[in-house]
């Protein structure tokens, strides 16, 4: 499909239903996305990290992209994550992706060794040219350990086939001052990993976001997208807080190394809509952790919803 | 063959010679291990962070591990790195490693995605079984993004096969408290990763260091064990000031993310060992930084060893 | 004065006038106050980092004190930062801006030495009862090396006296977690240090920002405040991208330590304000650094500004 | 009295025994003196971390400056930390010492603000010539947030007046790297503030430790310099054992932000040499820790030391 211009909206970063760590529950993905595509979401973001991409084997990542691009159906655009320490691997993986039908690849910064803003950047320019698919770049510097700096995006950004990117370092300064930064390139997608940043980044004329929790409630992910385009102030706030109290209440549950993806599965399993196995080297949420997110559901009125 | 208990000496981390970044340079790894063979290293870590291990494709690693099993003929024990971020890769590497006649696999902390301390030692005891290998743990927190803690290493070190530790962290006063810690099990393998640490950490009663420098120049590397290990101070600090030069002059040319990888296989390359092709992320040092390194070596009297 | 409940509006980190390290421009201070409360700010903040308050010797944090308080009237409230290595001159420095007729203390975690959580509310706890103005705390980790977390925070603001909390972490995310939390605290204050985030702040339910930018142009800062306020969109997208581009311009001059300090006092000499003297450990922007400074002030038209 | 040169051995960084956060134990100090010197120590070392320097009221710090000169009586030298926020007050208790008899300054980094390499000179090519006493760098960087790296430290070895590099940073490949680029400047002093690394650091070349330990057993740490010094490395590895033991099982009880601090001043009290009262923002240990700390020293036989 043709993908909008600029890429915008609500495009759930998918987590990965899986029967065991190695092994994919496809009905799980089916009733994932009937769920989330109900919800009025803009794309799916697949093998991001809260799709452990990472962390699946190579055989894995591939079914669960086959299966995705079949299941869609061309109705929302799919990106699909491609990282991996191997940059051959991610090549191949792209083009699996292209061949199976999805829209656009997700570039990190290379995990394992660390570059310079002048490596980083070469690194991308020889990559780019051999990626068929358009190119969303992703910032996520917490689990890559290298960050992309405004000025390697902006010669970045230069590059045919580069649409946007997707700043999920937290840092709300960076992002503001990219976005002015990229003023002329009215095309050039800029999307916010935090949920939490949502609001602020679209009522200050960003394009949306790769929120985790529309995963779990897409309409209220949606509705915030819409009303912070539309300019409703008081709508506004009242749905960003409701994704903060979500985004509290599932995500920093225990002390865990990546709590948002123990919770989204745990809360996913009690919704009924996948399992909640998860890829090494994580394992799912305990017993205790599981009533406490339990609670957090209904009190958000999560936990009835009929899924498709 | 059968592993010494503990595991000790200099073990050079392997660079993995290279035609281009996907192509492996078959003669100069034959020509390479001939060379830190001839200098008496006491064994060869393969796939490691100066291996590239991470960052080169799947066929490209099992390449690597059958060829070097072969060249090396039993001669001193192969260790082989399986890092990656999925651990079915690693397991599924490791049984490759085990059945091309690998001695060990050295398994590093989850890269990518963070863990707690709890977390990784869980993730370590579902892991070591399925590893048909001798275990070496390897901490290398500045790569992975995570840390081994001593009281973690302690708990790991009861695993059935894992014999040993190698830190790579730069932190002497962990190494010092876990080599303390770890003083009823003899035959648990304390190894250093900093060349610029060996003499420390043999004089006061390690087992020896997995040393980038011992690639250039094997023979300096195992001098300062023997000499260590014989407590002859005066030598030893005659050959720690040579290894500290070696480190200093070659591994710091420039600014790049990973110079000392940069460094060694610009030397390499310079010697007539092998090419100096780099996988992705990285490319060779520029020709200002590699005249650098050619001065170096000359300094060192490395520009003119013969290679077998 | 009596403080607005809760304390809100644009309060300027007012920077330290001197004419030599140690030696108060007291002329360039009355010049800067008339100018910034004819811009409409709504207090004044003294001997924070933007003053260089812990930089100064305890003489001059106290001369700048009585010179302010003496300059400004009570036409606005002045807040007074409190930040020493030593608890005990922090108390000594509270106790003279209070008998100076200041109206507010403003109280950071401890710098130098690190604190648990545990350990910083135990701190807070002991200190703020000898303090006899109103607290308001500061989160700047970037420079005490500690922060303040949410649950301490929240016990914090139950402290008597203790009427807000000033974070100037930069983590939107954050703030915006703190805001939901003190959403029952009607009368306590939350403002955000970092002027590119005010927009965000402001919109999104907070109370104002200590902005450094309100120095070189209070109105512009002020006209953002009212229309964040007011909710007029188009006005705050317009308001806070010229906010955003004088902050890039100034504060991000050369390779500094404290780019936004030597920038905004080069600014002030350049505009006549006062001399751009700065305390140890820094020294003024070079010349070539000074030229860009003016052309930045040229093209937001604070060059020609007349003051008072 | 006239410095050695250069200044080496055990020289103990002197907590400074409080009856209250801000009251000097007189008594205390005099017991402790005594017992450090009865030891052995080369030196003293005033208002340095472990002394609780920075939390400490201008007061107090000449009082303890005053009292502890008046104590040694010349008999080793007195060096005396001035680290502050303010390099006027730095100036100040500088000259203070200078009067009191204390035989050299200790200046670390600057404090709160950060500075670049080039800033961070350019501060102690300013700050030197207003100091007349000789001075020792003090690396530090855990607690200042900035670092000495090895060429800023080679420019101001330059400087007249400065004798020598404290290393606290625990980064021993630094250490290592900066000894050998030192080697030119054989009266130029280079210590290890981690005892943990006294053995390592003596045993190739380095000078000596400022040891927090030596506090509570320095004839330990003045046997391990001269065992280490004339090479008898078995009975160094006893010793460093000893070392370990004991700084792991005082410094890491509880879970604290200076446990080192808090560890060193409970053994002190509980060895009967003085009040374990701490400068805010730290508190005593706890009962349940400080019965911890008297199983250790009763282990270690430390706790029926007669005190002079």
């Amino acid at each position: 499909m043709t993908l909008p211009s600029p890429l915008r909206g609500i495009i759930p970063p998918l987590p990965t239903p899986l029967l065991a760590p190695d092994k994919l529950d496809v009905e799980g993905l089916d009733r994932l996305i009937g769920y989330v595509l109900a919800g009025g979401v803009h794309g799916l973001f697949l093998l991001g990290s809260t799709g452990e991409g990472p962390s699946l084997s190579p055989r894995l990542r591939r079914e669960l992209i086959r299966h995705a691009c079949r299941i869609t159906r061309g109705r929302v655009p799919v990106l699909t994550g491609i990282t991996d320490t191997s940059a051959e691997e991610s090549v191949s993986l792209a083009q699996f992706a292209a061949d199976a039908g999805a829209d656009a690849v997700v570039v990190a910064a290379p995990c394992y060794f660390r570059t310079t803003q002048v490596e980083l950047l070469e690194h991308i320019r020889r990559l780019v040219p051999r990626l068929t698919l358009p190119v969303l770049l992703y910032n996520i510097p917490i689990f890559t350990g290298n960050a992309f700096e405004i000025p390697t995006v902006m010669e970045a950004a230069k590059l045919p086939g580069v649409i946007g990117f997707k700043d999920s370092s937290g840092d709300m300064i960076a992002y503001h001052r990219m976005r002015l930064a990229l003023s002329g390139r009215p095309g050039f997608s800029l999307l916010v990993g935090s949920e939490e940043l949502l609001a602020d980044a679209v009522l200050l004329g960003g394009h949306g976001s790769v929120a985790g929790g529309a995963n779990l409630d897409p309409r209220l992910y949606v509705d915030l997208y819409e009303a912070a385009m539309a300019g409703k102030l008081a709508e506004v706030r009242l749905l960003h807080d409701r994704v903060l109290r979500l985004a509290t209440g599932i995500y920093r549950v225990g002390s865990y190394g990546a709590g948002f993806l123990k919770g989204i599965k745990c809360a996913l399993s009690l919704m009924g809509i996948c399992g909640e196995a998860l890829a090494e080297p994580y394992v799912p949420l305990d017993g205790e952790h599981r009533e406490h997110i339990r609670a957090r559901l209904e009190e958000m009125g999560l936990l009835g919803v009929t899924v498709r």
